[in-house]
């Protein structure tokens, strides 16, 4: 059938402005996630405001895909895979803008840690940034390929991402008593261990929306989770 | 018009059994937020444990909101206001669920410290418990009665319970370097503090959905946010 003249677009074309839309957002926020975690490690104060001025961007881009997400559910009224796709663009939207915001405020710490004296604490805080920047990008590829295994791989590999934050949060609390200067800092820390386990969380979410995407079901199995560390 | 025979109900009352379904799951959050909140001031173990076991009732009110509104998008694919009340469903579902989420754990909390010594700090968790279980009650009636004003109150009150929060932080700083053996339970209610004021956000979430709702615009103007409480 050929398009009436009117449409500028065809609706397949929309959709992979969609998805586009959503891949760049999920680029603006692996960015954030990692200069996050390398203005922590290296007392980097520049680059922290740096994540906080450009915490917007992540903002905008989840405006952008709401805004197109409406239009298209509104003027087109897809369904089935179509109607799975547009919701899945919110969804991921809405976690990545969540995990902007908490790479913002390990930014907005690290601003206040940088105030004191260095502590040479934060290799746990390393290691665990990297095992969060690695589930984000793992799961926006799955995202893109439409990959569901590997999806389901980051998902259960959070557990691994809570361990890190349980033993991490013990450590931290020992070199508050062992040292009552290291308590002011170390709260921040804790609570910057804390926003990168939450950012892993929101991995999972966005493993879960992909399952929901490729196969209409959602993930019916539950993640052993034991410690505080969940909410 | 006259409804074929097959369609057991009209589309109007689909719409209103999904709003009866997100005020329903609105009640069983505030519930687990009450008693979360009444768990961890009166050291109650039984009602921190049945908050835990009662959370899975919001994730399976989410499950039903979001297989309900799917089924609304696919088979009545809503234009204009329909299409935004749908939407809204699923946002306010979503940050519905979180609160359940956090309230849990505050529950889960509550266990760890109530192993330990009682500690008679928590008139300031009360008093943020209070607020936020006042805001979550006051945006679900602004949801119901579609009242925009009384949305934008509770999104503009948000900044006392930031502000309660940064003092409750000090605080509990304060406490931890006084005696060293308080760190530990304290540094608990830090996260049970971080837990409330996180759920006064998402209150704030769902009162930007309900001005969305009603005017069909998000809301522009940023609330002044300047503390590390942010996120």
């Amino acid at each position: 059938v050929e398009l009436p003249a009117h449409t500028v677009k065809s609706f397949s074309e929309e959709l992979e402005l969609l998805v586009g839309d959503v891949a760049r957002m999920g680029g603006v926020a692996e960015t954030l996630l990692v200069d996050a975690i390398s203005g922590v490690i290296r007392r980097d104060t520049a680059l922290a405001e740096e994540v906080i001025a450009r915490d917007e961007r992540a903002d905008a881009a989840q405006r952008t895909i709401d805004r197109r997400a409406l239009e298209i559910l509104a003027l087109r009224q897809p369904v089935a895979t179509d109607l799975r796709e547009v919701i899945a663009a919110l969804k991921i939207a809405s976690d990545l803008e969540r995990i902007g915001d908490l790479a913002k405020n390990i930014s907005k710490r690290t601003l206040v840690l940088n105030r004191d004296e260095p502590i040479h604490l934060t290799r746990g805080i390393e290691r665990m940034g990297k095992m969060a920047a690695g589930a984000l990008k793992h799961v926006l590829d799955a995202y893109i390929a439409r990959d569901v295994t590997a999806a389901l791989a980051v998902w259960v590999q959070d557990e691994d991402l809570d361990a890190h934050y349980n033993s991490l949060f013990r450590e931290l609390l020992t070199y508050m008593m062992e040292d009552p200067r290291m308590i002011s800092p170390c709260a921040h820390l804790l609570f910057v261990a804390k926003n990168i386990e939450r950012i892993g969380d929101h991995c999972t979410n966005i493993a879960e929306t992909v399952h929901f995407l490729v196969t209409g079901e959602p993930v019916v199995s539950q993640r052993p989770k034991t410690s505080v560390a969940e909410e």
